[in-house]
């Protein structure tokens, strides 16, 4: 019989065996497969859940997006034998801007048992802390590079957002600064906006503002995590 | 100078202190002031937490979507005189479903620290372990009742997910069978459906199929809690 194939949060950058709860603990310390996004911060993430597994003891397949089928099948052999597995994104929620979620496909294909636990996730505590509709809402990823084709989905977003659509958007931390400065240039005065950098670090700074008053308070928001969200 | 508030995942159902973090069970065992959906579930959620404040001391606030705009003042007068508050929801993260954000939005008004913890999600959890894209996504809510709306709903939804954004969305729990027959009656055979049953109950049951094997076996979903998800 096939083992179980959970998929587990990891930190956001800030590692602390407090922010797991004692359910993923005991389910982490079962596991001595994996199948992760980096094995570096897999290993610095087991470690830190003070795991009885030596590190030795660890089998961890690295996954990427462009495994062929045959691979990712050959990753899934250990839960097909028997043992439960974990995958492990690099931080965060595995699956959600991962491969991880290739994994998962194929486990369904095969009929293993898939259980996600919960955790650290910075798009939900984003959209929690903004103040905006949670009952509907779309996560775009990364904007488009093109800058007219960003402008044109800029302004898309934002008449979805006054219907009340709340919207969830990034960038690279290196192009922030010029995200915020095309969304206060291109966006209506008394559209919010909400700015969610560094969420769960010691300095998390999570502000929601009108257009309007954002124009007049610029953040200095370069080279860090930001969550971008538009609603109403 | 105002105090925190800290939005609290409360339970999906099943209450066991061991799905909190450490670190949330430490900032909830120092909150004395809450803003609740329900006075009856928060009670019981803090009682589980095992938190020193006796329930004789909390002073609980209960929010609904029809508080006028001066009330939800009054709500956060604790947390303007210096108390760190807590905003918990019937279940789950408080904000995405239930009238939180109006609470949060007024907070942002007033200039005061909003601070997202991390917890149990069923919409998250079920796009994990759906294998579906999590690049991009959309979460619908509920479905338009009308039954030419909804079927047109569904179609569209079907196109989208097919370009990679994967679609998420429920239904009161005793239409689920419904929703299910229209869903494999419409989309095409090839689509891919993952119903994603009882999160975070023992008798979680998460599978992903194309439509066209739905139909060679139908589940019994009515009266459960579902979400569904469409994608590829």
């Amino acid at each position: 019989m096939p083992g179980v194939l959970y998929l587990i949060p990891s930190f956001i950058g800030f590692a602390d065996k407090r922010l797991i709860s004692q359910k993923n603990l005991e389910i982490i310390h079962t596991l001595k497969h994996f199948i992760v996004e980096n094995e570096k911060s897999a290993r610095l993430f087991l470690k830190e859940t003070a795991t009885p597994i030596a590190q030795s003891e660890f089998s961890i397949a690295v996954m990427d997006k462009h495994h062929p089928e045959s691979e990712i099948k050959e990753m899934l052999q250990p839960v097909q034998e028997g043992y439960p597995m974990g995958i492990l994104s690099e931080a965060g929620l595995p699956c959600i801007a991962d491969p991880g979620n290739l994994v998962v496909n194929e486990a369904h294909k095969q009929g293993i048992k898939v259980v996600p636990l919960a955790g650290l996730n910075s798009l939900m505590m984003a959209l929690m802390a903004s103040g905006f509709s949670g009952q509907q809402f779309t996560f775009h990823g990364y904007l488009p590079h093109d800058k007219k084709e960003r402008i044109r989905k800029i302004k898309e977003m934002e008449r979805e957002a006054v219907k009340g659509i709340t919207q969830i958007f990034m960038e690279t931390p290196y192009r922030n600064q010029k995200l915020f400065e095309e969304l206060v240039q291109f966006c209506q005065m008394q559209t919010r906006l909400c700015l969610a950098s560094n969420i769960s670090f010691t300095d998390e700074w999570i502000v929601t503002r009108n257009v309007g008053e954002w124009k007049k308070s610029i953040p200095v928001i370069d080279k860090k995590p930001v969550v971008f969200l538009l609603g109403s």
